[in-house]
């Protein structure tokens, strides 16, 4: 393999495949990126961790001799960082060797064959269908805080994707909280099977649509993988093996008779949370909501740090009561609010809360009271 | 003691005098703040860790109740943090609490008795003197990365200052490399004892001079105690202890018979250093100079990771030999480079290696060579 590639464009390329890569590994291979350099002047660079693979497509300045050869993600992408600004990267293997040449610095790296690095077997992805960048990346952001990271829970550790009806549903919970996102289904989503999209795909995921503006992604799936197609030629694919489980029926947990009505300012109703968790403790993440006519009084106590109370203006004209969520949960959700007005629909001081923005909104939250 | 006090003005000088207090203690009140009320209308605000003392005076709205008292340094400046913009902050104690109060906030915070507070006891600083906040900056710069971090050479834990003939000289060292920075001796500097003053009154003394622009620092010092004054009014007082240890006589490692010159650009020459070293490992942080008639080629060669070598160009007319240095020491001390020259005194391969911009210049460093 020779090939020459602009700094840039190389540095851009394994800035993002770098992070797919583990920085510790058993297997060194798992360790590599492979570089594989075409005839036609194209360079695919491809990474894994073996649940996990991105491949990435780029243009040669040229490509002098066609190959593959895999070397060490971390080193090549720490190399790229520190070449000068507008220089020609110039990459060629020999003897077990790949030599990276760029102005006056030459480095020689140790390979492993490109018959040793392992690839995802997709398999046949029968289920295909196409949505915006922008509206994948929403999905996302409403739903990921709540993955769980219990590992002994793993089917909980992704975003769950099911069609029902004629939507298509994102949702995500750790038991403590769920959050669930619906669109209207995409054409080609109809009978997809129910597939959990793990943690770290819908990280590296959510990177990649930071860049794509306002594209259209690809999305191919069958029951065990995952494959999302990004930015057409010179393009990136993720592919991703789905968690092999079962996601709980979160519908059960989605309140439908709660009559109790809140309305408040997201961003007051986030900062006063914020400032009264200030005296929180690791132990006690608490803030408790007192309700009565038209206003909500937040307020923590804390053994060692003492009190704090701050009153918030809202509409509300059901019976007054006394309620606590944990702080950051509670937050979490009201950062996905982009209104003016959040609704809280409450039952009692032990049961789910239902928090929307209105009846219209895609985002829906439930979250657990706590005692306080 | 009843206070109101400007939110932005709490919050800069609690940001301040907060990173003296360490996060953990285990005598409480050293966790806490003393705020003093005085009927003319200036709070003081003290921190101490018991080595370090800083104590910052601002002026408040008003005063309606002078007094004084202790409450959580960072309790009260994560509140301040999060408080709104623009508000005002109503700071009043009564039964042992501290009413914090600002828009529709309120918190109760527990306190400890001003008289509990301990004040380090200064005694007699006999040696007063002045300097230029940007001067003392750049002594403490050119100086501090080479304060040693090793506890059981507890006397090489800070910067060296003392008097030499006309000259104020300010050195550190941590045995590998040594860095001095001399300039022409302030009046009533003269007769001062050699103190060494502490790395973390180097780095709070340091991020106070950020903000002190071009303004005079006095410094006044007895053997034991040194006290920086900025700012004037509502200014910050910072008085540490000094540390009670003999520094070694630096000056018979600074080599004066090194004859052969190196001379090149400190900014290409950090680049390649830094490229080069992409390939050291934790193990390996040698780079080889390999010095030639006008070229220095860098490189370093690892088990693990392969080889890499870059050219720089030079003025260098002696004899050809090679000498190891650590790249990040390296990178340290050209990185205190301005001009576009840097010097390398250089003897032989084991040899301790002077490093300057010029004969003219303030800063001086050595530094020791490693094998390669």
């Amino acid at each position: 393999m020779k090939a020459t590639i602009e700094r840039a464009t190389l540095l851009k390329c394994l800035s993002h495949v770098q992070s797919v890569v583990e920085r510790r590994n058993t297997i060194p291979i798992l360790s590599n990126v492979l570089i594989e350099a075409s005839g036609d002047g194209t360079v695919k660079v491809m990474a894994t961790d073996l649940d996990l693979q991105v491949v990435e497509s780029l243009a040669a300045v040229s490509v002098e001799t066609p190959g593959a050869i895999t070397v060490s993600a971390h080193l090549l992408f720490d190399i790229a960082r520190k070449l000068p600004d507008g220089s020609q990267v110039n990459l060629e293997t020999a003897d077990n060797r790949m030599a990276v040449k760029a102005g006056r610095s030459r480095f020689s790296l140790p390979t492993l064959p490109r018959d040793d690095f392992p690839v995802i077997v997709e398999g046949d992805l029968p289920t295909s269908f196409e949505l915006p960048a922008t509206t994948l990346a929403q999905l996302i952001d409403r739903t990921r805080f709540a993955i769980s990271t219990e590992e002994t829970r793993y089917y909980l550790n992704g975003i769950f994707l099911h069609v029902s009806d004629d939507e298509l549903k994102a949702a995500a919970t750790d038991g403590h909280r769920l959050a669930r996102f619906t669109l209207a289904r995409p054409d080609g989503a109809q009978g997809m099977p129910d597939v959990i999209v793990p943690r770290k795909c819908v990280a590296e995921l959510r990177k990649l649509l930071d860049e794509a503006g306002d594209t259209m992604v690809l999305i191919d799936l069958s029951a065990s993988k995952i494959r999302f197609t990004l930015g057409g030629q010179n393009g990136v694919v993720l592919t991703s093996k789905l968690i092999d489980g079962t996601f709980p029926d979160y519908t059960r947990v989605i309140p439908t008779g709660n009559d109790k009505l809140l309305k408040l300012d997201p961003r007051s109703f986030w900062e006063g949370v914020d400032r009264v968790a200030t005296i929180a403790t690791e132990k006690t993440r608490a803030v408790k909501m007192t309700l009565e006519n038209d206003k909500v009084t937040l307020s923590v106590t804390s053994p060692d740090n003492g009190t704090a109370a701050e009153e918030v203006p809202a509409d509300y004209s059901a019976q007054g009561f006394e309620i606590g969520f944990n702080a950051n949960y509670l937050k979490d959700i009201l950062g996905q609010i982009e209104g003016d007005t959040v609704e809280l629909h409450l039952a009692d001081a032990g049961a789910p809360t239902l928090i929307r923005q209105d009846d219209k909104s895609q985002a829906l939250y439930v979250l657990m009271p706590m005692r306080v």
